[in-house]
């Protein structure tokens, strides 16, 4: 068996006015759809972030897949993915996916989910069965909650309807997380924080906890939008609320703000794990974040961290360090909800519910057969499908893929978007606060 | 596919007495053979340690083994393989195979490959191809030198002609290498020490440096036979010979006493890696291991670490760690000769060739269809057949299983041995020089 055509189909998908410190998203996020075939007719797929950045690192990896053996992953990656090393691969100042240091992380890492959607055809198991099995037949996600401005997303006869309204305010974020949690079962909560003066975000969460109680773990994630003095502050301030399974995720820039962050709380005897995907993004990284105590939740990505089995390496290298394992989420369609399903399953590691902007996507733009991924109690079932589980709906690939080329950008820019719609002057300042 | 029918075969082989720090080994090994089926009439394979503690929890699993869906191995291993850690779970004073601790991790394991084997016989793909594919095509092995008194093995009819001779001297040593490697091809030379007189085996590990050159790395163990002090003279007095790819092994008992080593070297400017099995023998020992840099070369096991997928796990952990990683053996035949070549090939990290005792049995014990596992130029390459890629000749299997059934031992026990046949007084003294 080996692979005969690889196809790269980006897409553009309506999202709504949503902010973090990076910005504003656009009305379109960008993603890639890759289509793999093999000689004996298999047909394997994947999700990648989108844009050109993605596309050129596809592009080149193209060559090396044409004739491969989808079996053989660790050549492909000795060969081909080894992260650039040369500088800054944090997320520190480029939003995930636009960081042209791990370009070759995430090309390889499509390719990894396609052929492994392929061996699980040709086999006739899901993809997680392939890895070991299931370490759990069901990945927990938690609501996913963003300040956001009127608006669904999308423009002209895309525009879609603003199922969730402004959140601006901690009532209104309340309001977001109910109507989240009664649509998808949710049980855990992340507020993605970094846009509001910190002591509203505060009373954001504590409104969260006075509504949904200590049941549902919260999560806040400023995205570095916080100096180490603001973020030792946040910290005490929600102490009692982000324990018991919560934790506070990249407050302050760098693997030294984050350590000094851990220390200064530690010193008054607080706890909270503090998560990072921003200074730690690839498996290299962990050692260090750990050593320096910078992180004590890693927050994985079967896309940028390199494919499924990276997040199962992950899983195994923090269940050794005695690190614990959550996973980060961009704006993505079904079959990236399927991919974040299946690294869930085969890591045993993974104890904290998932992040998953899916909420934020709709039926309308959903690009898998059969309509959008179902959740059970807040939680993707591993369905007893070979591969990935899922198929393409190609019509709708085409309409996407329609969309994306008559888009005028081709990489994400939260930060112009910001400027074009909330405040010309607006630039990303860190630490903000 | 479910697993329906799950038999062990103990099996006894004959072994020529050779030495180490426990003790000599006796005319017999011990070992077990596996063997799964499907209720889709598929047979699965794997070998493991013998005698009655390794037959006990391959009876204690066997419950948990028959009915199960063989592709998932994280569920049997969350649900049983979990190891004691309620003592010490080194090999300080038991040889690998004989301590009770990880009896639950090597059952495992030998369900697993037997597992691996079914998949990959129900996929039509080897091994090493169920696990990202190959690092390698080709897993090199070490020519591994014994000092022995003379005697080919086995008693009565079983007797073997000793194809070494006594080897009790640095000259013999020589030749019992240069033997070896005319036979083999191996690139790689490991020393079994901790026999005779320090001075003698440096002379030893010096003759074979100058025969063979430094295009033959060196190393050599005595498990733990040495005191810090005398470790340290060693470690000095073969600085050249043991440098360029070599390593010293399990000089002194102990992680403690493997840093000391470790650190009165490195302070005379003399970085020779320490590798050991004896003080780090699972996945939990590791970063302790290299915490206090007592370690520099973990030696894997895809027996007792637990697994196939183990030896990949700790190959990514010591990757991630910046440690080196190789393999140990023990007397085994060639199923194990397989499980040990495929985990060696799906193991990015393993940069040293493996240990294998596979010299030191002969044709007429081996239990595989077609006789033994062929080396070419010190590797075994991974044959183009699926699962472990070889078949049990039951005849064979039989005749040994016999010759178990008739032996009054049923454990491993070298002190016995040395008591009966070299010395009635001796004790297993640490150190002993
Ligand atoms: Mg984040
Ligand atoms: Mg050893």
């Amino acid at each position: 068996m080996r692979i005969s055509s690889f196809s790269i189909h980006p897409v553009a998908v309506a999202d709504p006015p949503i902010r973090s410190s990076y910005g504003l998203h656009s009305p379109y996020a960008l993603r890639t759809i890759l289509i793999l075939n093999t000689d004996d007719g298999i047909t394997g797929i994947a999700e990648a972030h989108g844009g050109d950045g993605s596309i050129a690192a596809l592009n080149a990896i193209q060559p090396m897949v044409l004739g491969m053996d989808p079996f053989q992953l660790h050549a492909l990656w000795s060969n081909w993915g080894k992260p650039d090393t040369s500088g800054d691969r944090s997320q520190t100042w480029m939003v995930p996916g636009e960081n042209p240091r791990d370009a070759r992380t995430r090309a390889f890492a499509a390719v990894e989910a396609a052929c492994l959607d392929i061996i699980g055809k040709a086999v006739g198991k899901p993809v997680c069965d392939l890895l070991g099995g299931r370490a759990r037949d069901a990945a927990p996600f938690s609501a996913y909650l963003f300040y956001k401005h009127a608006g669904g997303g999308g423009e002209g006869a895309d525009a879609r309807e603003d199922e969730y309204g402004e959140c601006l305010s901690p009532e209104t974020m309340v309001r977001q997380c109910r109507q989240m949690i009664e649509k998808y079962g949710y049980k855990e909560i992340k507020l993605k924080g970094g846009v509001l003066e910190p002591e509203i975000e505060i009373e954001t969460i504590r409104a969260l906890r006075r509504e949904f109680g200590p049941g549902y773990p919260l999560r806040i994630d400023p995205n570095c939008a916080w100096s180490v003095e603001t973020s030792v502050h946040v910290g005490r301030s929600l102490r009692e609320e982000l324990s018991g399974g919560g934790y506070l995720e990249d407050p302050t820039a760098s693997m030294e703000g984050m350590a000094e962050v851990r220390k200064r709380l530690l010193a008054e005897g607080i706890d909270t794990p503090l998560a990072s995907n921003v200074a730690v993004t690839g498996l290299d990284d962990v050692v260090p974040a750990w050593r320096t105590d910078a992180v004590q939740v890693v927050l994985s990505d079967p896309h940028y961290w390199g494919g499924i089995r990276n997040v199962q390496r992950l899983s195994d290298l923090c269940d050794a360090l005695g690190v614990g394992v959550s996973m980060h989420s961009n704006n993505h369609l079904g079959v990236s909800m399927m991919i974040m399903a299946h690294a869930c399953c085969v890591s045993p590691g993974m104890h904290f519910a998932c992040d998953t902007h899916y909420p934020w996507q709709s039926e309308q733009d959903e690009v898998i057969e059969g309509g959008r991924v179902k959740f059970v109690e807040g939680a993707v079932v591993i369905p007893d499908k070979p591969g990935l589980g899922i198929e393409l709906d190609m019509d709708q690939v085409g309409r996407l893929e329609e969309r994306y080329n008559k888009l005028t950008y081709r990489k994400r820019d939260d930060a112009a978007e910001m400027r074009k719609h909330v405040d010309p002057a607006w630039q990303r300042i860190l630490p903000r606060w």
